[in-house]
This record gives structure tokens, sequence and C-alpha cells, in this order.
């Protein structure tokens, strides 16, 4: 069951919709003064295959900046309903600004990603989150009310009324923010509910990054099955990708954008399957179209077909900031990485840290790990079986062997209270 | 200029086409448990004319409650996509369902009620209040996007952040709560801003009861043209009726609603132009109709045409509930009508007291009225003039002349620091 044929679209077929759209994108794109002058030398037609988008330039948040607040638009502001701004009250804002059209493409996407998860029209979804500026209440709204499922607007706060609506309206969907949903789970069983007799079965969690274990225990707890999801305001907001019920990474609606993940530093695309930025143009927004944004988020493309026929890309769970990467002996490494291999070892405690040294005319990758207690034994040939596994694990993640350094817990020093993850100590 | 022709029919026509729909609303209520059984002896054919509504039971709160949560629905709820709930976590809340009709319907009414006070496509409108389960935000959310202006989502609070919106975004209509209104402006000039200067012209500040002088004080400070709007969840939200551009009364939407106004003791139709309680039915809502629904809130007509060419009968602004009427010598009377008439002459203070006392046989009618100190002179005979043009205002007002007493500013005993306005100390 789908919610729209185009999800399992045959791959040549949703290539050749792709050239045709973004050929109409970079046409509409031309009205804007931004891309009159960025895509000057660009015609559409010089296009014939949808691997020739590496020609054009990229957008950066910056361009957004110093577009703001209309240099972005392809028509009269008249023609615009909706803006959404970053909510900064210092600095350059950013701002994304909806047509009606827009607003109805968007709330269909969303309603794709719903149904993707398992949401139908019989079903009944409370909205946790803050509706305003940010786009994740508003988006989520409009796609629920699209698929036709009985939308509560609860908005974010409020646990009692929360549970008192869920019991009362028989909700089955939440969208919840992770970070408040273990909470939320303690909260209910404190009021006296046992999460088992309560009617909700999916959670949409997708809107902030959270790791697989973080989501595992929310669905533990609360006894739901959790779907990630991935948007950002500057495409629209949630909806651009979402998990099926597979939950085996998202799935990118490519009719509507052209992903590709890129080198951070050298621009050029990564090898299938490595992690890289993502970078995203629209292909169905009319008002505010971007070409090639680059999200500043880390990815990778899941390899092989997914099991529930969707045809559309998936992307794994975000890996951390662009900014965050490191380079050693010419390897891109992400602190992410090395924190979702090390919390994936049942042995492994809260903290880490990443050292950068040089010795000698080499740099090195040291990594400190803090034990459990129960697994800090003083059986030396336990310890080293450890701290070897925890190296190679490393190595198949990062294709660079790190010197792993055991320690016991809290003795990696805090930094108010926070762990410090990265110390780069490199001479350079 | 009108959103929708239905604006200015004849009213002739208007009452024919409100006897269609109410036959038709009829019998689409009687699927549902609740009106099914109020409805039984009825039958749409019965009503020859648009007065045999009187005909009809009322439906009350308590009705709502005892049907929570879905009694009153004439469908499966697999056709609704929103629901708005009264807030409480205790005692039965009530809730109102919407169909994608509903909302559709909902959305143009506000829209035509946006239109009417002057809002236009080109417009940016700021919606400063809360979204959630508040029928304010997102009915007036949807109706601005529907009339096609710009809509900045900001909610409420943030007040900086605000500002810097309206600025940044060339706002011109805003939609604030009246009583945040004074603070907003006083909030601008600390910013260092004139208020003249800003882009706003149109404020809506409906979403809470508030007097003419409060208007007008709203209008001088923010240097804006302020209009009041009436609307309540059972009827959708905010959309109901809507001041024009004259500002006399708020035109109810005659196509969507009947409104009666009847004596709350009674039940029967008050005196046109009597204040009494205010009656809706709805006649375009295919998911949960409502039937004479008392909505304990007291207005009157105003009478005669509205210069702006539109048909629709106009409510005077909510003068209390109907749970604060008293009477007294047969006569009924509201205190907000005698609040009205005392704070809009300028030598009297912000306190004031209503006495119910039995002299004798009779019963009477005792109002005690702080002055200004700049008013309170040593002339008697200034003052005794002052005391019988208040008596006379009054009795103008509740036609009974009361007995007027002046005293000084903060003479009037307050209850943990708010003034008590009503004492009945008659003899049963
Ligand atoms: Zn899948
Ligand atoms: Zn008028």
């Amino acid at each position: 069951m789908y919610y729209d044929p185009v999800e399992t679209m045959d791959r040549n077929k949703l290539e050749k919709l792709q050239l045709v759209r973004l050929k109409e994108t970079i046409a509409n794109a031309k009205a804007t003064p931004f891309y009159a002058e960025q895509l000057a030398d660009i015609s559409p037609e010089d296009l014939t295959s949808i691997k020739d988008i590496s020609r054009l330039p990229f957008t950066t948040k910056d361009d957004l900046r110093s577009q703001y607040p209309y240099g972005m638009l392809t028509r009269s502001l008249d023609d615009f309903v909706r803006l959404h701004a970053s909510s900064g009250t210092t600095g350059t804002p950013t701002a994304v600004f909806y047509t009606q059209k827009d607003l109805d493409t968007w709330a269909d996407l969303m309603a794709r990603c719903m149904f993707a998860c398992g949401c139908r029209k019989s079903d009944v979804l409370q909205n946790m989150s803050g509706y305003g500026l940010f786009t994740g209440g508003l988006g989520i709204h409009y796609g629920s009310e699209r698929l036709g499922m009985l939308t509560v607007p609860a908005g974010a706060g409020n646990t009692k009324r929360q549970i008192k609506l869920i019991r009362d309206f028989n909700v089955s969907v939440l969208h919840i923010i992770p970070s408040f949903a273990l909470y939320f789970a303690q909260k209910v069983q404190e009021e006296g509910f046992d999460v088992r007799d309560m009617p909700w079965q999916i959670a949409l969690i997708g809107a902030e990054p959270h790791t697989e274990e973080a989501r595992r225990k929310i669905e533990k707890m609360m006894h739901i099955k959790a779907y990630n999801s991935y948007g950002l305001s500057e495409m629209n907001g949630p909806g651009v990708a979402f998990e099926c019920t597979y939950q085996n990474g998202m799935h990118v609606w490519e009719d509507s954008y052209i992903v590709e993940i890129i080198n951070p530093k050298t621009g050029k695309h990564v090898e299938e399957g490595e992690i890289g930025e993502l970078v995203m143009t629209t292909l169905t927004r009319e008002g505010m179209p971007i070409i090639r944004y680059r999200t500043r988020d880390l990815t990778r493309f899941v390899p092989g077909q997914c099991q529930c026929g969707r045809t559309h890309r998936r992307i794994d769970r975000i890996a951390g900031r662009a900014d965050d990467m490191m380079i050693l002996k010419g390897v891109n490494i992400y602190p992410m990485q090395i924190e979702q291999c090390l919390m994936s070892m049942p042995e492994v405690g809260q903290n880490y840290l990443i050292e950068l040294v040089t010795e000698g005319v080499t740099d090195q990758l040291k990594v400190k790990v803090e034990i459990k207690d129960e697994y800090f034994v003083e059986d030396m040939r336990v310890l080293q079986g450890l701290q070897k596994r925890i190296a190679k694990n490393l190595c198949n993640e990062i294709l660079l062997t790190p010197r792993v350094e055991l320690c016991q817990h809290d003795s990696i020093p805090k930094n108010e209270g926070k762990a410090v993850r990265v110390m780069d100590s490199r001479k350079k």
C-alpha cells in the first residue's frame, strides 16, 4: 500500500522525471535576483542527464542570509501565503516562503511520509510539538489532516492534559520530540497508567537528531513503534525523508528532491555508501526553489533495495554536522561515527574522548573509552580482548585503526558537566 | 468590495436560504444519537418559516458534556480530520469535531471576516496568538491563508522577536489579544521605535471580551485600527461575527448561522434591540451540527442597516454572561450595561459597586461610584449635578433610576485586590 504511485516508480523513469523537473526548476529559479546571477551561464537545455547537476553551483546558508528577506522569491509577494523564519533575534535570520501550491505539495509529501510508516485515515494523531515559526508543528498538522487522520492540535507541554486527550480520543499516533518521549513515558506511569494499555501505536520522533539506541529505548519504554524522519525548513520542513515500516533508513522523496552526498571539503560526490554532506535540490517548489543546498548534515545512502518496494533511495540517520569532520591521514572521520560504534557495544559506558595527537612526524587518533563498572574486571587478558574488539569495530567504521585506551567510569574530565568529545592537539 | 456575494443578499432571499439550510441541518442532525432523541417529534417539513425555529429545543453546554466525546457526530469518526477541545483536565470537557469540508467552510467564513475589516491578499498577517487546542490560533491562521495573505505564524510570546518579524516582513495586520496589545505598544516604544513608523494598519482583537474604551485606547496607543470579532468553539471558533470598517457592531454570517436573542429566564425572544442571551444554530456544518445553542453570552441586535451594504445583521459587543443577569422590579439588568455606562463618563474612576437591597417592601438598586480626585470638588452643587447625570445616563441604559452615591477614589472595599462589583442583599 502506497500513498502515491510515484513511490514505486521505476528508477529510470524517476530519473527522467527528475531531469524534467530540474530543468523547470532552473528556468523558474532564474526569475529570482539571486539565481539570475548564479545561473547566468546555465541554460536548462544544457542538462542532458541528472548527473549534470554537478555543474550547478551550490547554495549555502550564507547565500540565504544574504538574500533575506525576498531575494530568493520567483514571484510577487502577493502570491505567498506563509513564511517560516529562523527564530533568532540577533544576526541575519533566514526565511522560507510558501505559495498555496507549495503548501499543498508539502502537505502531500508529509501525508506520504506518515502513510509510509503505517498511518491511515482511520488513525487519530496527537501533535505534541509546538506550532508557530518552527516548521515541525504546522508541517505535521497539515500532513495529518491531508492524510485524513483525526488531528488533535495539543501543542507542547501540559503532560496531564496530553495523557487525558490521548485516552479520551483513542490517540494512535503521536508526534513527539524524542528528548521528551522518555520523560513522558515515565509521567504516564506516575499517573498510574500502564503504557501497554495506552491506545498509541506509532510515534513520529524526527524533530531532533537521536541515536538508534535512543529510538529503541523509546520503543521499549513507551511500548510503541517509533519512526525517524528528516527535514529542514529550507526544504519546506519535515516531509523530506521518512522511515517506512522496515525502519532501515529514510526514503527521500526523489520526485520532489534531488539528493546528493558530497565530501564537504572538496564538494565532489562521495563513493556510494560513504558518509558525507547531504546536498538537496527542490524539484516541486514554485515560490522559492533552492538548488544544491548545502545542508551541513552528514549522512550516507543506505545501499540496496528496501523490502517495502519503494524505489526512492534511503539515507541513514544524521551522523552529525559537516563542520565536525576531521581529516586524518587523508581519511575523513566524523565524531558521530565513533560515537555510534562505541555506543553499540554493551561494555562501553557513557563517556569517551577522541584525541588527535602528533607523535614524531605522523598524526595519530587515540580513543579513550569509559568501561562500565561490571565489565572493568581485574583480568588483564579480558580487558585487552575488549580493547582489541573496540579497535577493530572502529576500524571497520572509519577505515583507520585508532589507539584505544580503556578507563574507569567517570574518569574522563567533564566541562561544565558535559563530556568533552574531541581534543585536537596536532601540530600544524 | 465583498469577499462573497452572499454578504449583500436580499434579506428575503437570505431567510429562504436559511430555511432550506435549517431543514437540511435538522435532517443531518437526526443522524446523531443526541438529536435523534431531541428531534424525534420534529420533521424538517414541519418548518414553513425561519420563525418556526422557536419550536426546536435548545442545546446547552451540559448537553455537549453529556455527549462527550462522540455523541454529537453525524458520521463515522474516520470522516473527521480535526478536533478542538476545552482545555481542562478535571470535569467533563467538551470537544468539537471538524470534517475536511467543515474546515473549508470555516476558513472561508474567517477569510470573509478579515476581508470585511479591510484585509486583502496583499496584506501580511502576523498571528500573535497561541496555536493548539484554542480555536483562535488555527482559526485565524487558516482564514488568513485562505484570503491569500502572507501569514507569519509567530505564536504567542517573545516580544522582541515579534517586533523584529513585524519590521522585517512589513506586517500590516496583527492578530493580537487585547490585554496584550497595550503592553506590546509600550514594549515597542521601549525598544526605541515609534508606533507611527510601524508597518501595521489593522489589529484583529476579538480573542477576549473588551470594552469600547479599551479598543479606542489600543487604537490610539498602537496607531492602528482595531476590529472586534465574535466566535466560540461550539460554532467553529472565530469567524462567527466580525466588524466591518464602520466599527459599529459585528455582522453575523446569517447564511451559516441562525442567530436569536432570548430572555435567559423565559427562553422567549427579546424585543428587537433589547439585551439577551445569544442563541446560535449552525447551518453549514456537516460533521457536528448544533441547534439553538445557548451561548450564555449577552448581546443585542444593532438596529438599522449598516452603511457598508452588508445585509447580515449586527450584534453588539458582548455585554457579559447570562448568568450575571439580575431581575429587579421585573426588569432585566446586566452588570456590564452599568459598567459600560459608567466608564463612558470621564469623571468616573476605576471602581463601582452595584447593590440590590430591600427597603420596606420594595427592592432597590443602589450604585456606588468612585469619582476621580480631580472631579471630587468641595462644591456640593457640582457633585449633586454629577450625581444626577450619572443616574440619568444609567436610567437611559437600564430603564430604571438607581440611587447613585458618589465616593472618593479607593473607598470601595476590594476582595483580594479585585473590586467586588455586585452585592445582592435583598430579602427573598
Ligand atoms: Zn522502505
Ligand atoms: Zn457593515
